[in-house]
């Protein structure tokens, strides 16, 4: 194998997707291949013969090494591998890989999710954002900072010397989408081309409550501004965008001004102008992460 | 009529529920009708003929006056009743009670909502609520206090010399409904009788965050502490509860140490619960209040 040939298959499978890339050994993507076939729609017993369907003729010319990161290592995946706990980097997250031995593929790396544990002792957990962001670490060339990765449940992370140390996670987009589907907030919403103004106000308005509990109260607010003739029906829903994303801005970052956002370029940009409302510096991680962080894994794996 | 005779037919008609009593002069309440026919099971046109069904019976002896209160006065009801502005009364609100002139049932005193607007300006609405608080006023011979009506939008009110001078609306009852029903929370709920530990570990929970936005994490930990098996999964749903019924404590509150509830003895129970392990007095009014306070607003009705 030269250099410039193929050095390993990586593998983010989450939950709802599945994404596989043919990568070199310097982190440069050849073919990627992207689906809706997250765990959920995958049978005991059925993980080989699906993977082997997407990925076997990549390995047409050749053994390659082979590693999977996200839901695919939890109880509802594959194979469960058990967490590795903070402070965690790519040492200890990749001495804790599992082995998964297939008959037509070889042996495959699975990457651990990692734990992490608040001050009052209550557990967190994260799985596959660990490995975007030793993805994003190497890319950047940093071996420090504060880590959001938006999304269904947002991963707020801090790293220090290369390894992530503490880490919460927020509902935010699940309960987003419960709000809107599921209560009578959702019921006045309707659908429009993106308002930033109305986001903004809702990051705003975020910005003025001062009790945990004034969100249940806030969220409210989407109903009544409608009501009032404040929000036109098409901004209600970037009014609860906004405040709950300035919810968790103003939570997640605990007072720091700078954070890096790993996620796709649209969640990604949203953050980023909520950041700019609050007077906070969110930059856009590279894309592509995950790969990254899988080949640094590789280099410690045991398997 | 002797004082001992029916005086008037109240009505508490909402969202999801009509109430109807018989009452006399004093309040005594000698009939009751209950049913599910709330505002959104009625067609427009087929409100007088609904309700004549119900309480025809008890006009044979003679033209009562009839009232109503609550979701059947809003735009989605049987008349819009527009809201009366805080701070307000029996005789704001009573001044501003509407007439729904019908042919067999005669004139109907309609009972407005009423609205504020918070330090930022935002506005909040409550239709019916106010009613039962005139209600509680009456029952207890009082002119001022907090009152919180716990349920799917929880409303806290503040009262001075009779009149509700400023209020908040919290979607507790419906957020509970949405997180444990439509997100990932739900899923390792099991059903099991009310755990009082688990609930007032969740109203603990509350007291300990500090941003509005941790909200959106301390959430998450329902799914976490059944993860790590420190809440078994019949306790799930009471901690959620507590967590969010103890936020809400702590905000609409602001601070007060002693408030009362209006509301379902199970509903009540729960929330008193939540105030004694948060160091709060809860104090529950007498039941019925609604019929109470639409005998008092009737004096002031110019209908």
């Amino acid at each position: 194998m030269t250099s410039s040939g193929p050095a390993a298959v990586c593998i983010d499978w989450g939950t709802s997707s599945f994404r596989a890339y043919l990568v070199k050994a310097d982190g440069t993507i050849l073919e990627r291949s992207e689906s809706a076939r997250g765990i959920l729609t995958v049978a005991r017993g059925e993980h080989e013969a699906l993977l082997a369907g997407i990925i076997g003729g990549w390995l047409s010319g050749g053994a390659l090494r082979i590693v999977m990161s996200g839901m695919i290592g939890s109880r509802q995946g594959w194979l469960e591998a058990p967490y590795a706990p903070c402070p965690a980097g790519l040492q200890e997250i990749g001495a804790s890989m599992a082995t998964i031995e297939t008959r037509t593929l070889g042996a495959i790396g699975l990457v651990p999710g990692v734990s992490t544990f608040d001050r009052d002792g209550s557990p967190d957990v994260m799985r596959g954002e660990e490995t975007q962001i030793l993805g994003a670490l190497a890319a950047m060339n940093r071996a420090d900072g504060i880590f959001v990765l938006p999304g269904t449940h947002s991963k707020w992370a801090r790293v220090e010397a290369g390894r992530i140390t503490s880490f919460s996670t927020y509902m935010t987009g699940e309960v987003f989408a419960a709000l809107k589907d599921h209560t009578i907030l959702g019921r006045s919403m309707e659908a429009a081309s993106e308002d930033n103004s109305a986001f903004a106000e809702g990051v705003r308005a975020a910005a003025r409550l001062e009790r945990p509990g004034d969100m249940l109260h806030a969220i409210f607010m989407t109903r009544t501004l409608g009501l009032f003739d404040r929000l036109r029906p098409g901004q209600l829903s970037d009014y609860l965008s906004g405040l709950l994303i300035g919810a968790e801005l103003l939570s997640g970052a605990e007072g720091a001004q700078e954070a890096i956002v790993i996620g796709s370029p649209a969640l990604t940009a949203r953050y980023c102008a909520a950041g700019e409302v609050l007077g906070m510096t969110l930059q856009p991680s590279p894309e592509d992460c995950a790969p990254l962080g899988q080949l640094a894994l590789l280099a410690h794996w045991r398997g």
